[in-house]
């Protein structure tokens, strides 16, 4: 069924307004500082929306500042757009000291909320429903006659429309008739469903022909949805967040919103080149909030089009449509192939050639890795998120490599005399390049212990290894009800100049599985080169 | 808007589906146990789901000890399914192994999956259009003739019937005629959206009486919202996993899709009571899984509810619903608000209540235990999972209670000699009732070693210090940025006869993170007598 047929009454051309400067900064976790926001500003049009909200300069003096600094930044295509209430209640627009400084902000565009559920108006505003139709009507009329592109936030507009339609429709008037150029509905409380946002813009379709938006919060995991109905309604505008940040539950994922409005529904928004840097944008995006990507998050996520069973991953090498919605390059993602005990030899013969390393399936090197594999996976390996121990485990079966260093022992010393006053000391024996060398170092603990004497011996050798850092470090325990005596699987994520990559461990004892860990990754990088 | 007037068309009772068992643990980075599989199936059954499908025993022969342990599991309401995929081309379902395997399982409801989509069949399958549809019957009628409830999940059924929709409503019909109970509609790859899955459910309702249901993947993040749609359009039946876990970017999230039901569409399925338990299942099935539960999760999330400072907080105050779609504890969730001192103090002496502890908040020992347990959540404590820790800081900062025994030093050495090959060495030092004893024991690990050690002095004072088991353990790395120095926290479960308890420590160091937690579940079980 091809989207021609399901979007006869879509605009063709849907503009792109990103919150994440302003609502996506409501995160918990996220503080952005001035340097990032510029930052992700620079992403954003590189990237293609067409607005940047960057802040309420009414409410915030650091937002003040971005607007006066991004004036400096050579924006080529986004409009930069501040965000203001309409104006107080039973004071002149003009005196509003709000709205003084949204238009001192001096951006293109503003993006001006009114309530429109009369029980916000009487119980939270506290004022009249006739006077809040007024500070609507004033508050666009003015900016639009300071020369601003007005888009109209209709605030709670389900819930409004839901409890009183009169009003809520009253509300979209009084700011069309004001002169705003897209009236945008807000699911503010995040609490639509996709049938009521189609039942309900069906309606207000009836009642205007002004371009019409919509912002959507995730609060019941349907945002994304909504969006792309509204859009399938006819909304021409879509209000989102990078990696869907925002208060709460956040707000409408534009990461998802963008390759579905693209890919999907066939929607003239960013272009295909600028398509292929949206994973990029979310993992950098990801990385100045501070906060991991999610892996499973849709289109960009790693894990977003990884094959674990078996079944899967010998139908996806066949054909990738056949478990893939999408092509994972047009979003700039890859196909992965993990490895597991749901999956077979045609994972290995997958994951090897990703390595460099062509491997015939009836070979007994093959079989005996197969076997090797089962047997660790058995004792609790796990290689997905250590895929770098996989490909030494590799190399090491099919005899194409040979270990950089070698440990020959170590001992680790824990003195306890009161709590939180211990002293760690670890002490190793290592073998490199046929010469023995041995190193110790204290910690904040036994493994950063370990760390520490491993790294004086093979950073004096191999300089580089101080480029390695540790960047994640996860403990798993296996068996739970043998207690203390639990194994457990340690994966370590390292990262250098531009790679990054993760090994793991496996033992009864943590320090060990730690250990093993550690050295795969520090080997891993060396052979690397 | 009351749903009354949308859902005219559902049907009162929606039966739900859970699959965390097997389309969950395809999820990368989980790999259940038998032990960890059996926990969450009782926890899903108090939840009130209709259906846990375990696995699949033709594919996997961990599925099949799963399905023998669950026979001896008394389950007050669920019925346990056994997946599989129809017989192989060419052989008779009577030869075929995998159906031989899924009969074995003796569970009173089977999942059969179909190919739906031709080119799946002609291009993975490698079959007949005519041989598929063969298939479909054979194995539906063979398992309704062994006594089986029988769910078809119709496999890409919306892309098979946007592709060739002839042949995908042929294979519905060979399910139904073959006496399937319910047709899932499978939308595999998860590329679906709202608007299609609607006109699709409208068209196969032309063609089918038969109860349908609805099998969402997320990779378009709009699974939940293709879930609320199908019901709405009619179907019966909602297949998901708990928190969305799944291959990918997961599966329809049952956490999301119940409340929905229940809350928003007024659908008949789990009890009111059993949806105030929802919160807590989300986050114990996460710590079984040993993922961190999203704190954005819709409904269930520990920021679900969460508002930050200015306009929403004194507008929530007021009234809840101005920000807040549902009433969080209608989930067991909580709305939280910037933590002041006051809200802090009134959920201590509500915690203290659960103790038996009558708290007055106006005492100088309950601030300090405020400022106390402050700092300690700063420094990652958690005691959600360590409420035995809890009560015993609770009563040492009040004065009630004199330590039982007093660790006065211990010291740890490992000695590693070769891979797989080390020693394991704790020596202690503790006083109990005024003397001073030194012990020492071996282990397979450092925290098993302490633990010997202590045990040796403990068990000789107090014998019924052995009859408590570790039943748990499990380390979660705090601050993962921070490498091999990060902090750790480390939960025990213990058990004696009748009782199991938490204890919780934090430290940079593993080993002293454990102890701590040890320490406090062996004084635990001493005061509790």
């Amino acid at each position: 069924m091809p989207c021609a047929n399901l979007c006869y009454n879509s605009p063709m051309k849907v503009t792109l307004f990103d919150t994440t400067l302003r609502d996506g900064a409501q995160t918990e976790g996220i503080s952005f500082s001035l340097e990032d926001k510029l930052k992700i500003a620079k992403l954003l049009d590189e990237l293609g929306v067409d607005y940047i909200e960057g802040g309420w300069p009414g409410s915030n003096p650091k937002d003040i500042e971005f607007f006066k600094a991004i004036k400096g930044v050579n924006l080529q295509h986004a409009k930069v757009c501040a965000f203001s209430s309409t104006r107080k209640a039973n004071v002149k627009v003009t005196d509003d000291k709000n709205i003084k400084t949204l238009i001192e902000a001096e951006t293109p565009a503003v993006s001006i909320f009114g309530k429109c559920w009369d029980f916000h108006v009487t119980d939270a505003l506290k004022t009249t429903l006739e006077e809040n139709l007024e500070m609507i009507k004033d508050t666009v009329a003015y900016c639009k006659k300071a020369g601003r592109e007005v888009i109209f936030d209709a605030e709670h507009f389900f819930d409004g429309f839901k409890n009183n339609k009169t009003y809520a429709l009253k509300c979209l008037k009084a700011a069309e008739e004001a002169g705003a150029d897209v009236m945008c509905l807000c699911d503010t409380n995040g609490g639509s469903l996709s049938f009521e946002v189609q039942e309900i813009i069906e309606e207000v379709k009836q009642f205007t022909k002004a371009p019409l938006g919509i912002h959507a919060h995730n609060d019941s995991e349907c945002a994304v949805s909504i969006s792309g109905m509204a859009v399938h309604c006819g909304c021409a505008q879509v209000q989102g967040t990078i990696n869907g940040y925002g208060e709460r539950c956040g707000n409408a994922n534009l990461c998802s919103i963008i390759p579905l409005l693209k890919l999907k529904m066939k929607m003239d928004c960013i272009s295909d080149e600028q398509l292929k840097h949206l994973t990029e944008l979310s993992r950098r995006v990801a990385e100045i909030a501070n906060l991991p990507q999610s892996a499973h998050q849709p289109f960009v996520g790693r894990s977003a089009f990884a094959h674990k069973g078996g079944i899967h991953v010998s139908a996806v090498l066949k054909h990738p449509s056949t478990y893939e919605h999408v092509k994972p390059e047009l979003v700039g993602n890859a196909r992965r192939v993990t490895v597991s005990e749901l999956s077979g030899i045609s994972n290995l013969i997958f994951k090897a050639k990703e390595y460099g390393v062509d491997l015939d399936k009836n070979t007994p090197e093959v079989k005996e890795l197969v076997k090797k594999l089962k047997q660790l996976e058995n004792e609790g390996y796990q290689f997905e998120e250590g895929e770098a121990s996989f490909e030494l485990l590799m190399r090491r079966s099919l005899g194409v490599y040979r270990p950089i260093f070698e440990l020959k022992e170590y001992s680790i010393e824990i003195l306890q005399k009161s709590e939180e006053n211990f002293v760690v000391k670890a002490q190793m024996k290592i073998k490199v390049a046929g010469k023995v060398y041995e190193s110790e170092d204290v910690g904040d603990g036994p493994i950063n212990a370990l760390d520490g004497a491993l790294r004086k011996v093979l950073e004096g050798i191999y300089p580089k290894i101080k480029e390695v850092k540790l960047t994640d470090y996860k403990v798993r325990v296996l068996d739970s009800k043998a207690g203390t005596a639990a194994r457990v699987r340690v994966i370590i994520e390292s990262r250098d100049e531009g790679r990054s990559w993760g090994t793991v461990g496996v033992s009864t004892n943590v320090v060990e599985a730690s250990y093993l860990a550690l050295v795969d990754s520090l080997e891993y990088m060396l052979i690397k080169g």
